[in-house]
């Protein structure tokens, strides 16, 4: 039963109903796009002083569970980790073990994201060592969620969100364990060497700056200097030599896998066709497309079509994959902006390769910087989960009511030039262009073209797309004559889950840190 | 004629007496080494919104005047500037100029250093453009200073005490204008690149991450992304394109000059014979030592002893020079970590070797973190104006009342593990080992070995080095015996200068804001 039960639930400026207070907190509603205004300062930490660490660097402690006493562990108190290890991730299941061993409940456990390896962590969610998760849950943990099993309220971030919360003050960490793959003594750390290496460790920055108390926890500990240093030792309290991290199989793949599907090859063909004939194919443009199948397929139809045509990109945003570095090695791109990597080669590469470079939530998301990365993109290949007629998305449950995906950097990237969300138009018989989204996560202003196996639909705000686009063969239609194409298809809309309409499991914030939406729980 | 004629002067720990108040705020004398506790919290510049950015992320404005007028320049404002462009930085006297243009007055200019470049600045003090100075003067203003005529109180802070003082919010910039060698319309910046390329910028990191607006001039305009971002666009305002940001040759010194005097010589034979004697130079030992005369001879020297005994370091902290660099390229060490380059080797290097790595006054320097690089070091090797018998020491004033120099990073290197002063026994026959230094900027609890041309002394609380040396052929004397055969051979102590002892030029700040002493006017 959450706390926010009895909550009141405030209708916000994208008709979406949300609690106005959640976990004791009074949350903002959503006020549209560009329309909230931060008046506040960012978080100030207390001003530390050398005189407090160990002039020789080294912070060393034997283990986790001193280096928790050290730092001062509480009831109460918000924990962070970081999810660049993905689902290989064994040092979260260890922290929450040595947590439970000391004795400690009620923790605001504030991970990037958390994945199916951290279901271990429902049976500390039941005994109250977590009180309740803020950050995106991959499968078992959102099914927990929308089971209405979890004490608090999640709250979903996207990866520029979270990383915004950190710097505003939202979010006050107290402890933060970052799982560091290559680490010295003093605490700088990366994530390009080491057995457990996963290359960029950007998810945990804004956590180093702002925490109270920083342990770096590593299984690979080299002498000064850690180089480079992603998390700087300046940051960082004390440092933990474990044997393992965690699972390196699960951590990145060998090889990351193209799709094999023909309705999803089509797909990616009809995005590379629309990228060139829209004319955004053009030397010096910049684009990002994630690491699923489709995308990945895209990627290759897209790489051919540029050297057909003579074309280099200044710059491709990762997560990045071989498909990417190769890109990069054959003169197709200057340079990879890089904020995770989902393969071998993506972390060889930026090991390797000057020219692929670490970013971080903070240099390529933060919507209240000055500026950020994404804004910038040429293009952005996006999934869904589910997309209405005018366009708005979601990408955390699906059509059966259920959380089971983080935002990730999706809401971020909605600010690039031209957002392609790239989806089948059915999936397990489930139709995919619904009615009336279950959750909100992107509103349809900001998506400028749905591309599914059955033809492209682009946003009628988009007139210039649709002129560009008047002369081509591609099967451009109204997206509701797609939506009802597939709707006979599959025997009609999807069925409506059972939700409670007032037990609120979880709330989908902005980039901006309103309320964009609730996900109900059963 | 200072504000702080009237300001009371209170005795510190040290003995010395320092202003109660400066420029209007109160200070805190100086209580000793380590004693000092800060409990206040970190500056907290206000958020900030990618919806009042173009989110095309070009920021280009078509001038420096109307960049400041963008940013609001107001009279009374501070407006900080970065000194990696030394003595050929042509951008902060033609930034003056258009302030001067503009009709605004009492600027609070709060430069890392300034250069006898800077001289041209002195009208601009004179006619209340600017109304004091807050940093490093070398040369000409240090001297206008000293003569009393800037209108409020210089204060001089090390590298690591500058970035202190912006976190901790001891100084909050206004206008930050940074100038880079290379840059995109981001803001993005590195000095690595470009016909200005001066090596790191990270003088200027505290600045762009802290002050309210950030302005960002490059005679180098690169399309985004401006890789690497030693400066990040995330943290600045606008960009401006300028044809020149001064004279290249003034920048970095095609080649960096090795000492021909037979005295300097001998010292630095002196300080590599006891580097390896103290067995300091062993296997993965570290070392800084600047990039004056007497230190380049020294790395030659230390060199050939390192070859001679197959030893290597893990690191040498710059400044960078081509002496470094061929010890990197020799593989005599794993890394230079580096805050500035003093000639084109460095610069290069820096560019091209991924094992020169860029440092700033954050990662090496700043007091108030936790922990900080210079602490780690085996070996730093410093110079000084004076040193009394008790190992005080002064940097920045000469016997003859003049402040001549800035502290650098002087001060935070006195926490290295054995700090070694290279200074020759006298200069233009005038001693340097004194009675009283006209200025104390190091206690001498913290410097171990004063190493000159007519002999070594060893600091007696380093009874440690005392016993590793005793039967060394090295000439180890008392420091009050040198002192004495100097005297001697001068022809008695230095003059005293005239200093009205109640007017106040400049403080000197310890490292940790408090104050340590006073620089008298005439």
């Amino acid at each position: 039963m959450t706390k926010e039960l009895k909550s009141k639930l405030v209708k916000n400026a994208a008709g979406r109903y949300v609690p106005a207070v959640v976990n004791g907190i009074a949350s903002i509603p959503f006020k549209g796009v560009n329309k909230y205004r931060p008046d506040n300062s960012m978080a100030a930490p207390p001003v530390r002083t050398c005189a407090d660490y160990p002039s020789d660097g080294n912070k060393l402690v034997k283990n986790l569970k001193e280096a928790l006493k050290k730092v001062g562990l509480k009831n109460g108190m918000t924990i962070s980790t970081h999810h660049h290890l993905r689902n290989g991730d064994g040092l979260t299941n260890v922290l929450f073990d040595t947590i439970k061993a000391i004795g400690v409940k009620d923790i605001r456990w504030f991970p990037s994201a958390s994945f199916p390896c951290h279901e271990y962590l429902i049976k500390y969610l039941d005994d109250g060592t977590i009180h309740h998760i803020e950050g995106s849950m991959n499968g078992p943990l959102g099914r927990y969620a929308t089971d209405g099993k979890m004490k608090g309220t999640g709250i979903l971030r996207s990866h520029g969100g979270r990383y915004r919360a950190i710097q505003d003050g939202d979010v006050h960490i107290d402890i933060a364990v970052i799982a560091a793959p290559s680490a010295d003594a003093f605490g700088n750390a990366n994530g390009v060497n080491g057995k457990s290496a996963c290359g960029p460790l950007g998810f945990a920055l804004g956590d180093s700056e702002y925490a109270d108390k920083v342990i770096v926890v590593t299984d690979s500990l080299v002498d000064f200097p850690c180089v480079p240093w992603h998390i700087q030792g300046n940051n960082v309290d004390y440092v933990v030599e474990v044997d393992s991290l965690g699972d390196p199989s699960k951590i990145v793949s060998g090889t990351t896998q193209v799709t094999k599907s023909p309705d999803r090859i089509l797909i990616a063909e009809y995005i590379a066709q629309f990228v060139e004939e829209s004319g955004i194919m053009q030397n010096g443009f910049s684009f990002q497309a994630g690491a699923g199948g489709i995308n990945l397929a895209f990627l290759l139809l897209l790489k051919e079509r540029m050297k057909a045509k003579g074309v280099k990109a200044r710059f491709i945003r990762g997560g990045s994959t071989q498909y990417l570095t190769e890109m990069l090695e054959e003169g197709l791109t200057d340079y990879i902006l890089d904020g995770q990597a989902f393969d071998t080669e993506g972390v060889r590469s930026l090991r390797e390769n000057p020219n692929h470079v670490n970013t971080s939530p903070f240099t390529s998301y933060n919507f209240h910087g000055k500026g950020n990365f994404a804004s910038m993109l040429d293009a952005v290949v996006l999934g869904a989960t589910e997309v209405d007629a005018n366009f708005n998305a979601n990408v955390v449950t699906h059509s059966d009511g259920y959380l089971l995906h983080g935002i990730g950097g999706w809401q971020d990237c909605l600010f690039g030039k031209c957002v392609i969300l790239a989806i089948p138009s059915f999936r397990d018989r489930v139709p995919i262009i619904v009615d009336n989204v279950t959750t909100l996560c992107g509103p349809g202003e900001m998506i400028d073209v749905v591309i599914t196996e059955r033809g492209i639909a682009i946003n009628p705000l988009r007139q210039d797309l649709i002129k560009k686009l008047s002369n081509s063969k591609l099967p451009i239609r109204k997206i509701k004559d797609i939506q009802q194409e597939v709707y006979e298809l599959c025997g009609g809309k999807p069925q409506q889950p059972k939700l409670a309409k007032d037990k609120v499991a979880a709330v989908v914030q902005w980039v901006d840190g309103t309320l964009l939406d609730t996900v109900f729980a059963f």
